[in-house]
């Protein structure tokens, strides 16, 4: 019963940073967007193609978030746009004040669009909350269908559902349309964008709901 | 400061429980591994294909770890050989008291082998001891090569490394020799078996490895 208590306190700490986080972005018309997916499933490299193609339309910044390494970072930095990267050891997930100290240290100027690139987990990183505008959780195709209903917690809190890597459907099992009514059964309001940021296949219509939302 | 003390308490205390486990199992002549991966690299599958090409060499029992639903342990069900499934709700990994209560539920019997599944997570896991002899990471192809730098906590407390499917290699991009050398920086002792679950090749080298080993 003590690990309990311990994690709301933990959480409900995290829930009053969040709240802060969420105004100082609001005071300066920053729109935050948490991406979260399992390890591999392709944030990075949507980031990258994404600030590639949008760049002249909005101004980006990225945190990244990992346990190790500044890979993801160097990805980042090679696109030009200003990017922190956030290694938590043996953490599991970004929290509301590690965010809070990147914004800071990155200084995002006003009207940014800030992505922040969770650590590669589909457990942890749900449970809490940065402050973000919207959730969005990146799932690819060899991962399977049944990712909703074993990971209901971040499907539940994201706004919008990427399947990436829609290329490789001709090679493995994986059922659209049962995957989607298992996401909705835990999360009636979600969206779904499929792509494959390796073939650019679909990513017209990322770009069309990034803008409308930021 | 708080958290770390609380963590190191949490974890001092499965290191206990682990320990007792693994005494447990050597009194019954018990072989047990837990199998981690990333969510959706294919250790169900790789579980089912195993049990039924083996299971007239080796007596199997299964652990299930899930956030949710019964479906993994269904599909080894379907297989004829006990299994028990633990959703962990929020949880995010197996601890060893959970396998504690898990063995004595299905009543594992002597020379047996006990197949762990833990919760699809390539972090938390890793710092969670359940008291098994030898700890299998599987990836696969898709979620890329740089997955042991990434995660290493989990590359450096396996003792085995299996690849799974392969038979993607050709449509996605994934350096096999960078991920080993990747892997072998934290951890020179780890071992490597590529393999498809789904086509059967290299399984072969997988069932040596068990029968071997158990």
């Amino acid at each position: 019963m003590r690990e309990v208590v311990v994690e709301q306190n933990i959480l409900s700490r995290n829930d009053l940073q969040a709240e802060r986080n969420r105004g100082f972005f609001e005071a300066l018309g920053i729109t935050a967007f948490n991406l979260v997916s399992s390890p591999g499933a392709g944030k990075t490299s949507l980031l990258e193609r994404t600030i590639h193609d949008l760049k002249e339309e909005r101004r980006f910044c990225v945190i990244e978030g990992d346990q190790q390494t500044m890979h993801d970072a160097r990805r980042i930095d090679a696109t030009g746009v200003p990017v922190i990267q956030i290694n938590t050891g043996n953490g599991c997930h970004l929290d509301a004040r590690m965010v809070h100290r990147a914004v800071k240290e990155l200084n995002v100027p006003q009207g940014a669009v800030l992505m922040i690139e969770n650590v590669g987990n589909l457990v942890c990183p749900s449970l809490f909350d940065l402050g973000e505008k919207q959730r969005i959780v990146v799932i690819s195709v060899p991962e399977g269908d049944d990712k909703p209903v074993k990971y209901p917690t971040m499907f539940r809190t994201s706004h919008l559902c990427i399947v990436n890597k829609i290329d490789l459907l001709p090679y493995v099992e994986f059922d659209m349309e049962k995957m989607k009514a298992w996401a909705r059964q835990v999360n009636p309001d979600i969206a779904f964008i499929e792509l494959s940021v390796r073939t650019g296949e679909g990513m017209e219509r990322w770009y069309e709901w990034l803008l409308a939302n930021s």
